[in-house]
C-alpha cells in the first residue's frame, strides 16, 4: 500500500511578515481557498491510505495543523519537538510505516508547495510508485522547467529505466547562476528538483543505515507507535540524538540508482516574495496585489496589505508587505535575502512572536 | 503693540501617513519635544502681546490646538469653518486686531515650520517690526538659502531701505528648477520666501481693499469680536463669502514697496518626507529613522515606524512610513507627489479618517 508522508515543518521565513512562526507558510491560503498543507493532503488522498499516512510538523503547530488534514488520524500528525531538517523526519516516518506494512511505499511531499493540475500530479505519483515497487529504487519527481530559475536545484536526466516515462538520475545540481539556468532550459535534459519522493520504506531505511548511521541507531530505540503512551518520550529522545540534515544532502546525493519521473504540472515552491508575482494574478502593469492597496506609477510590485491600506508611489520591482504588525520593503531581486532581515529582527528582539 | 497671527490650518498631506487630518503636521513633534504649533507660539511669545494674539486653525482641530498655545486666550483661537487659504485668514486677523489697537503690528507665522535659533529669529522679527512701523511697508522675512532647493519660492533682494539690515524686495520668484536654484545660491541675492510676514494691520487692510475687494466687503460685515455670541455666525458667513487665495498670490505679488529682512536662522517648512532626511539625525549610511526599524543594505532612506517594526532591505533613497494603520512607500525624489496618492486614497475611500 502507499502512504503519504507530509513534511510540514519550518515556517517559510523568507515570506515574512506574511508568514510567521505562529502562522507559517503551510497554513497560508496562497492558492485556492484552502491552506497549502490542506491542499497537499487533499491532492494525494485518493492515491494512498490517508488514514495511516503521516504528517510531520513542529509541535507548537500541531493542533493548528490537525484540522486542515482531512482523513489523517490525529495521532499520526507528529509534532517534532524541534526541527532537524527532512532526513530524520522521513526516516522516522519510514520506520513507523514499515512497522505497519513491510511493503509500505511512501509518497514524501512538502506541505508548502503550490501545484496546479491534480491529475498530472497523480499520474506522476502513480508512475513513481509503480517504479519504486518494480525496481526497489528511490524515485524522485522532477518538474519540467518553464523559466531559467536560479532558486531551485536541478536534476540531470539520464537513460530511460524501469516503466515507461521513468529515467535514471544522472546528477543532482545545485542552484545554478542565470546563464547556467538558461543553458539547462535550452538543453531540455534538466528538471527542477521538486523535493517530492516516492520509495519503499524499507529501501529508504537501508539508505539511512548506510549514509546516516546516527539516525539509524536513534531509530532503533523508537519501539512505540504514535498514540502509545511511550511515544512522546521516544520522539523527544530521537530528535535529541539525530543530526540536522536534509534528505537531498544526506541521502539523494549519495545513493545510487535513483530514478526520476518527469512531470509537467505547474509547480512552485513559493520560496520567496518573488514567487508571489508568479502565483497571484497581476494587473496591467504587472503588479501582484493582495489586500487594500493603492499603487500610483508602480510596476511589477508585489504588495501584501493585510493590516491597513498600503500606498506605493513611483516604484518598480519592489515587495511591500504588511502583516501582523510588521512591515517589509525590499526589491524583488533581494527577496531571497529576507532571511537575513529576519535574523536581524530576531537578534534585535523584534520577532519574539514571529 | 505687536501681536502674533499664527496660521495653523491645513494638515500637511504630503507627510501622510505620519500626518493626517486628525493629527496634522502642526500637532506633530518633529523637532523638540513640543508640537510645531506649540514651538511657534513659544518662539514669538516674548515679542508680542501673546494674550491678544490670534491663532487660526480649522474648526475640527480647535480643541486639540488650544492646549498647545501657552498664553493665547481660548477665544482668540479661531476655528475656520473651512479652509480658504491664507489671505482671508490674515485679513480677518488684521480686522480683529485693528479693532483692538489702531496701531497693531501683526507678526504672521505659519504654525508648521521648523526653526532653529530663537535669538536670530527674534532679532529678525524685531527688525521687521521696526521697519513696518517706520515705513508702513509690508515686510517679509527671507531666509538665506543653504542648498539649491527647488521646493521653495525665492525673493530677489534689492537696495537697502529703511533701518539697517532691511532691503527692498525686487521680485518674488516661483519654485525654480535645479539649475536656476543653483544659480540663485551662487548669486547670493536670493532668499527663501519663508511665508513669515510683519506689517501694520491697517496697512494690510488697505492692500486687501485694493487687491481683494471681495474679502474687504466680507470683512465689513464682521462686527463682533471673538468671544461674542454673534461671532460664530459672522465667522461662518465671512468664510462662505471669501475666495480661496494665498497672501503670496493675492497680495505680495501685487503690492508695491515690500521690504525684506534677510535672516540666518535654520528654517525648514518640512513640506515633504524628503525634508525629514534633513531634520532627523542620520546614521552612518544617511538613513533618518524614527521608531522601531531594522535596515539592512539601506542608504539614505527615511523611515517612520510608528505602528510596529519596519524592515527595509536593499533599498536607497526611499521613504517608508507606517502610521495610523497605513503604509506609504515611495522614492524620496517623488516625495512631493505624495499628495497625488492621498487624492487617490480619498477617491478610493481609504482615507475617511485621515
Amino acid at each position: 500500500m502507499e502512504y503519504a508522508v507530509i513534511l510540514a515543518g519550518g515556517w517559510g521565513e523568507r515570506l515574512w511578515p506574511m508568514s510567521t512562526r505562529r502562522r507559517p507558510k503551510q497554513l497560508l491560503r496562497l492558492g485556492s481557498g484552502s491552506t497549502l498543507v490542506g491542499e497537499t493532503v487533499a491532492r494525494v488522498a485518493p492515491l494512498v491510505d490517508i488514514g495511516k499516512s503521516l504528517v510531520l510538523t513542529n509541535a507548537a503547530l500541531r493542533e493548528r495543523v490537525v484540522p486542515e488534514l482531512r482523513g489523517v488520524r490525529r495521532e499520526r500528525v507528529i509534532g517534532e519537538p524541534f526541527g532537524r531538517n527532512t532526513a530524520p523526519a522521513v526516516a522516522l516516518a519510514a520506520h513507523l510505516l514499515v512497522g505497519d506494512d513491510r511493503d509500505a511505499v511512501m509518497v514524501v511531499l512538502p506541505a508548502d508547495h503550490l501545484i496546479e493540475g491534480d491529475e498530472p500530479f497523480r499520474a506522476a505519483i502513480r508512475l513513481a510508485a509503480e517504479a519504486a515497487r518494480a525496481t526497489r529504487s528511490l524515485v524522485t519527481l522532477g518538474v519540467r522547467p518553464t523559466r531559467p530559475e536560479t532558486e531551485y536545484g536541478y536534476i540531470r536526466v539520464g537513460r530511460a529505466s524501469g516503466p515507461d516515462g521513468v529515467f535514471e538520475v544522472e546528477e543532482f545540481v545545485e542552484k545554478p547562476d542565470r546563464t547556467t539556468a538558461e543553458s539547462y532550459l535550452v538543453d531540455g535534459n534538466y528538471l527542477w528538483n521538486s523535493g517530492m519522493f516516492v520509495w519503499r520504506a524499507d529501501r529508504f531505511l537501508e539508505e539511512i543505515a548506510r549514509h546516516l548511521p546516527d539516525v539509524a541507531s536513534a531509530l532503533a530505540d523508537v519501539g512505540s507507535r504514535p498514540g502509545d503512551a511511550a511515544f512522546p518520550d521516544e520522539l523527544l529522545s530521537f530528535y535529541e540524538r539525530v543530526p540536522s540534515i536534509s534528505v537531498d544532502y544526506g541521502i539523494m546525493e549519495k545513493a545510487d540508482g535513483i530514478l526520476v519521473v518527469p512531470a509537467a504540472f505547474r509547480w512552485d515552491d513559493v520560496g520567496a516574495w518573488s514567487a508571489l508575482a508568479r502565483v497571484w494574478p497581476a494587473d496591467d502593469k504587472g503588479n501582484a496585489v493582495s489586500g487594500d492597496a493603492v499603487l500610483v506609477d508602480a510596476e511589477r510590485c508585489v504588495v501584501w496589505a493585510e493590516d491597513g491600506v498600503v500606498a506605493v508611489l513611483g516604484l518598480s520591482d519592489v515587495v511591500v508587505a504588511r502583516a501582523g504588525g510588521a512591515t517589509l520593503v525590499c526589491p524583488l531581486g533581494r527577496a531571497r535575502d529576507v532571511r537575513a532581515i529576519v535574523e536581524e529582527l530576531k537578534r534585535r528582539g523584534y520577532l519574539e512572536g514571529a
